[in-house]
This record gives structure tokens, C-alpha cells and sequence, in this order.
């Protein structure tokens, strides 16, 4: 690379605003372009060098110019586009957005969740509607808190590709300080594991929610893991071992934090609210609330023995009794 | 069996207490007989059927005649002895006792730590000490933390013994409407996994204390787990899935508990309190203390790479900084 490497990040939440943290932090040449919906935040973060909604207390030292709501423009100036907005508001975002738009690009994804509908992980929706090759797509994986990026505690990231060398050109774009990065060639597994454990956290919340304490935690994030690991191993069999860091501290990160959306929620469902008062009462989407009905759809396909997976769904979908799904859950666990 | 089987429980303390319990509440036919050295917490139980120090709000009826301090007299009236005192007091508790006194009697361990000096897991020490043979020898191990028990939240235990059918039954003895047993072939994997855990348990907690936060404890974890499945394969080789309860979960639920003894021992040392002023202050011993010394001799012979376990034996025991040592030992986690 004679040239610095133009990178258009698309999306303005915590976890898009910790990547561009990191991407400035690196010291590799580069030049980051910004898509954000808000017009205000983009005023806000043009003025200030804060994004106004998340993570503020970091210092953002985009160029003006760089920061922009025209996402064609965005994608239009940069080699790389890094996907980073809400798996459900993906197929609006890119509304503009056509395969010509992304040839020849480089596709990052940040996004952790299935486009719903498709109920397909990132990188297969990319590579079927937007033609963009496999071996193109990168996916960023934790476990990985944004708000620990804004504090700057050491955290590990897995970035995935089927090009390892793409794969460790961009890893050598985040590494600071701060950031540790493993490479890997599964995009597959690493992408339905960090959705997967969204469902599993849900879980983890539903289980607290309805009483049961941290031995039966334990069991059921043991439990998780080897869901996982059957699922991913029928999805796309290859040699892994579950026991990384992006497949099981992905899932430990999420499944034990106090501070998940998807816990939160679950934990909500447990002591009784229904799933509209629950999201009401957040006033936020759990991604596990979504991740949960795609991958029953997936699922048939695949037909893999999950049964917390499909406890959470029982619970979600088919307004099972959360204390009775759970009992029968544990009945299925060992 | 036409008769009831005749289990001396040897220890007082909290997690032998939950034993008792669960044996009570399990509907099999059984005698129990309770060793403790306190004659005031004997005299205490058999006035008020509460164990004044440990579990105080669980009922405990065992017949008054049947909790003793004199050890001899209970392990002659049993048929199962199950030991659970702290490692570290073992020979002090068996210091009466000799082989002759146990000979034909199945040992159960709910001990989770290395007999001091000798460097032995409980089974080996009971085998190499009092000659009891292997299959006689039935290991209890976790997920499950005592105060679960005694809030009668759902736990899984895991049973252990090479028979299995020996196993099987005292498994039989253990499982309540609160308490589910699994059953396995691997003494071995089971209690060094069990030990084990108390020394990532303190890693987890130093890296807490010198200000490491959720997505490095994930890595943390998810590369102790894998260290687990490298020691106990290179000791004893056989097919495990180290993914299961015994291992995996035993892990999280010491790794992950605000309340455990190693954790917050860790944390003290991770803070910058010396070994001697972290327990004193904690008034009380945490296990991975000792058991990081032991595995650390113990490894000279199998020389597994550990390097967690060896970052906590050089803080603990090498005065070397935990700042600078987790550093260094970030660098070679993944």
C-alpha cells in the first residue's frame, strides 16, 4: 500500500464509535470517512470532536469534511467499507447503496446479528445481494465492550477473513495500545457465534429473571458453548477450536455482563413482563430478541439439537411460561 | 443394598453442610454420621439442628447421637466416608486414622485442593496413603457453591468414580428437586479441573485488582479453559470434553463470582496488598494460594505451558509486580 488506506465507517452507535477510536489510535496511515444518519451528531461532532449519544467522553479527531450523512459520497472516497450500524436497520442504511457503489471494496463487518427477513449473518448477505466475493469480506469479533474501548482497557478483538492476508492487513490497522488482535479464516463460525451468544445471554437473563442462581449459570453457559460449537461445526465444518476467545469469550463477555441489552431483557421476560413492556420499558431492541426467531428459521434447515435456543424462542415467540420452559430447559441440560 | 448405606460426612464447614443436606433431602434409604472437631458447633447442632457457623439457616437433622468429634468412632459405623475438609487440613483431620480403619470403605472427595507438600490430588493421596483402591475412590465436583444449596437453587453436580456403577449410586443419594448429578469415568480431569479453577479464580481476580476489565477477564477465562484441557490431558489422556459442567462450568462459577475467596484474594494482591496483609485482612485462606505453589511443583514433571498458572505463582510466591506480570502475560493469551 503506497497510498493511505480510505476507510468509510457506516454507523454512529457505541461499538461503530469505539472502531473509529481504535482506526485512529493505530498509527498505519489512513484516512477515515464517517456516515452517520443524525445531522445533529454530525453538527455536534464537527464542533465538539465528541459524538454526542455514545461513548462522549471520547475525542473523535475525524476531519469535518470526512463526517457526512450522504452515505454514496462516504462509500464513493474509501477501498474499505465498515458496516457497523443495527443488523435490522442494515437494508435501510444501505437503501442507496448498490452493488456498483461497493465494487471492488473491501467489506468489514462490525455488525453482530442476522439482516432480518433473510435471516442470513453478514457476510452471506453481502456476498448474495451485493455480489461483494467472499474472500473480500472481513468480520471484527470480540469479546468486546465498546465502553471498555473508550477506556482503553486491554481488549482482544478476532478479525476474520477467507483472505488471511486481508484479514491481517486490517488486524494491523486496529492493534494499539489497548487492542490485541487474533486472525482467523472462519468468518462463518466467528459471525454465528457472536450472534448466537445474544440468544444465550437472553437466556442467561431469562434464568436469573425467574430465579435460578450462578450454578445453574454455569451449567447453562456450558451448555451454550457446545450449542454453539454443534451449530457452527454443521453450518460450515472446519477445524476450530470453540474455546477462542471470539467464539467462547465472546459469549462469556456478553452472557456474564450485568450491563447487556440482551440480559437486561431476558432477565425482564423472567420476572413477568411480556416482550412489548419489556422493550418499552428499555426503550431499546435486544438484538437476542431478533437473533432468536432467525436462527428457528435457520434452524430448520439445519435441524441442530439446541434446546436453549429453542427455550428462548418458546418463551419470545410462542408465549411459553418462562418458569416452566426453564424447568424443561434443565431437564435437557447436564 | 438391603440395608441403608452408612455415609460418615467428615467436616463441618459450609460446603460439607450442603452435603449433609442434600444426603437428607434425597429420598434413598441412608444413615448419616457428622464428624467436626468443634464440640461447641456439635453441641450447638444437636440443641438447635442449625450448623452455628456455616449454612446457619438450613435445618439439619441428623440424630443427635450421630455427630461426633471422635473420628474413629464414625468412620466405624459408616460405609462411605466422604471427605470434606480443607485440603490443607487433611492429614491433621486423618491424623487418627489408618488404613486398617478404612480398609473396604468407598472414600468420597468433595475436598477441592491439593494435599500440601505431598502435591496430590485426594484421590491419589488417599490411594498412595491408605491403600484404597482407584474404583473405590468417588470424586464430587461443581458447578455449585454451598449457599445455592442451601437456598435450594437448582445445581448440577458431577459424580466421579473409575466404577461407575459406584458412581451411579451415590449419585442416586445426591439428587433432590434442586440437585441433578451427572455421572463420569474421570476422577482424574475432575478434581485437578476443580483445583485448578481456584488459581485462575485468583488470576481473574488480580487482573480485576490492577484494573483489567470485562473483555480481557473473557480472554482470560476462555485461555484458562484451554490451559484445564492441556494439564489434565497430559496427565491423564483420555476423551473428555472439557466443555462439560465439571470443567468448564466449574470454572465460570468461581471465575465469575463477586463472593468467591480466590477471587477476592486476588484482587487484594492485584490492589497491592502483600500475600500476609490479603489474609489477614481476609481472615480466611483462599485455596489457590496453595494450590498454585502445588501445581507449580507438580507441572516440573509434566511441564504442561501454563502461563497463567505461572503468573499467579510469580506473583504470589516470585514477590513479582502484577501490573507488569499480567502485562507480560497478556502477550501470550489470545
Amino acid at each position: 500500500m503506497d497510498e493511505a488506506t480510505k476507510i468509510a465507517v457506516i454507523g454512529g452507535g457505541s461499538w461503530a464509535t469505539a472502531n473509529v477510536k481504535m482506526l485512529l489510535d493505530n498509527p498505519t496511515e489512513k484516512e477515515i470517512f464517517w456516515w452517520m444518519r443524525s445531522e445533529s451528531s454530525i453538527e455536534h461532532l464537527k464542533k465538539y470532536k465528541h459524538n454526542p449519544n455514545y461513548l462522549s467522553s471520547v475525542e473523535i479527531r475525524v476531519p469535518e469534511q470526512n463526517i457526512s450523512s450522504d452515505i454514496l459520497n462516504v462509500i464513493g472516497q474509501s477501498d474499505m467499507v465498515l458496516l457497523n450500524v443495527p443488523a435490522a436497520f442494515l437494508k435501510e442504511a444501505l437503501g442507496q447503496v448498490s452493488a456498483e457503489t461497493l465494487k471492488g471494496k473491501k467489506i468489514i463487518s462490525a455488525i453482530k446479528g442476522f439482516v432480518p427477513d433473510d435471516n442470513m449473518i453478514i457476510a452471506e448477505f453481502m456476498h448474495h445481494n451485493y455480489g461483494i466475493p467472499l474472500q473480500d469480506i472481513v468480520v471484527i469479533s470480540g469479546p468486546c465492550h465498546a465502553e471498555e474501548v473508550a477506556l482503553e482497557k486491554l481488549s482482544f478483538l478476532t478479525i476474520a477473513s477467507l483472505d488471511i492476508e486481508l484479514a491481517t492487513r486490517f488486524a494491523n490497522m486496529l492493534n494499539t495500545r489497548y487492542i490485541k488482535t487474533n486472525v482467523s479464516d472462519d468468518i462463518y463460525g466467528t459471525e454465528y457465534a457472536a450472534v448466537l451468544k445474544n440468544i444465550y445471554a437472553v437466556a442467561s437473563g431469562i434464568c436469573h429473571g425467574v430465579g435460578y442462581g450462578d450454578n445453574f449459570q454455569a451449567v447453562l453457559i456450558s451448555n451454550a458453548i457446545k450449542e454453539i460449537k454443534s451449530f457452527v461445526d454443521e453450518v460450515h465444518p472446519i477445524d476450530r477450536d470453540i474455546k477462542e476467545s471470539a467464539y467462547l469469550g465472546d459469549l462469556l463477555v456478553t452472557a456474564y455482563s450485568q450491563f447487556s441489552r440482551n440480559r437486561m431483557f431476558g432477565n425482564m421476560i423472567g420476572k413477568g413482563y411480556n416482550v412489548k413492556s419489556a422493550q418499552l420499558e428499555m426503550n431499546m431492541i435486544a438484538e437476542g430478541y431478533y437473533a432468536a426467531n432467525s436462527l428457528h428459521q435457520i434452524n430448520k434447515i439445519y435441524k441442530v439439537s439446541m434446546p436453549i435456543c429453542r427455550a428462548v424462542y418458546a418463551v419470545l415467540y410462542e408465549k411459553h411460561s418462562p418458569h416452566i420452559e426453564m424447568r424443561l430447559l434443565a431437564e435437557q441440560l447436564s
